[in-house]
């Protein structure tokens, strides 16, 4: 008998934000005992790994959650309804200024599985035309070039060490 | 000067969970502008890489956030002011039953530093003695051992989606 599974006795929303929800289930386990589980309800969103050549694009925003500024993987939340792959286009036009060619999707990811539903689309292209950065409201970001080695040499020395832009170079490069 | 600040304004504490709390915050950007922005305050926690031989050993467990059984590296959450590398031969332990030997601290990673001041401390260690599980209560966990190249496969094949599992791997064997 499967004993993975944990069964909803009632849900709550306890949270309404701009970017997440927050709702408060009470659930069954499957050896019969009760507990509480309080899931961050996200829209989910997309990565993008934009290869030049031998060479990559990342992004730097400050992220005030950490209270740091980071180099990143562009990247963004899907809008209601939107497919992921016109959201990775969208997003790459706004955050790098760049279009892109032979886009290949590289799946997905669960960026914290035990409190949040947020799954990220990863997808790498090769980009082709400046057209200019037209970011969100309320987004200060600046894009760079580094060779591909480097960046790897940035996540293991600790200078990346954001999830999403880990995961999105491990499925592009190192399987 | 340095454009990758956001100030805060005001803070507010809206949501208090078990595992997380909620801020809601006004900041100025360093373009002038107010804006606000929602951060999940979660207290950080520990991945290990728990290493066999040639094996890896995972566990199973069924994650209520995403509705799904997946497999991923040992992991928990630090209790109030716990040592991470503590932390991290506490959770093995009680996952799987092994202690481990050669421990070898592999940095940190931010989930989700969009929304969340998550942060994972990354371990890498060789297992020796089987002392036996002892999992938190409402935890109901299985652990299973794979061939190394076999879970990389499984992060290819999209098997394998957990962030914090394939940030772990990285860093552990792919850099």
């Amino acid at each position: 008998m499967n004993k993975f599974y944990e069964k909803t006795l009632s849900s709550e929303i306890v949270f309404k934000g701009k970017i997440f929800d927050i709702k408060h289930d009470e659930v069954q386990l499957s050896n019969g005992a009760n507990s509480f589980r309080d899931i961050i309800l996200h829209p989910g969103g997309v990565v993008v790994v934009p290869q030049k050549g031998n060479k990559i694009i990342l992004v730097k925003q400050f992220r005030y959650a950490i209270s740091e500024a980071i180099f990143e993987l562009p990247a963004g939340k899907l809008e209601l309804g939107e497919d992921p792959f016109i959201a990775a286009k969208r997003e790459l036009l706004e955050e790098t200024g760049y279009q892109a060619q032979n886009w290949q999707c590289l799946g997905f990811i669960n960026t914290s599985a035990g409190i949040c539903n947020e799954k990220l689309y990863l997808y790498k292209a090769e980009i082709t035309d400046f057209i200019g950065q037209n970011p969100d409201e309320n987004e200060i970001i600046d894009y760079y070039e580094f060779d591909i080695q480097e960046v790897f040499d940035m996540i293991k020395n600790g200078k990346i060490n954001d999830a999403k832009t880990i995961c999105g170079l491990m499925r592009a490069y190192k399987l």
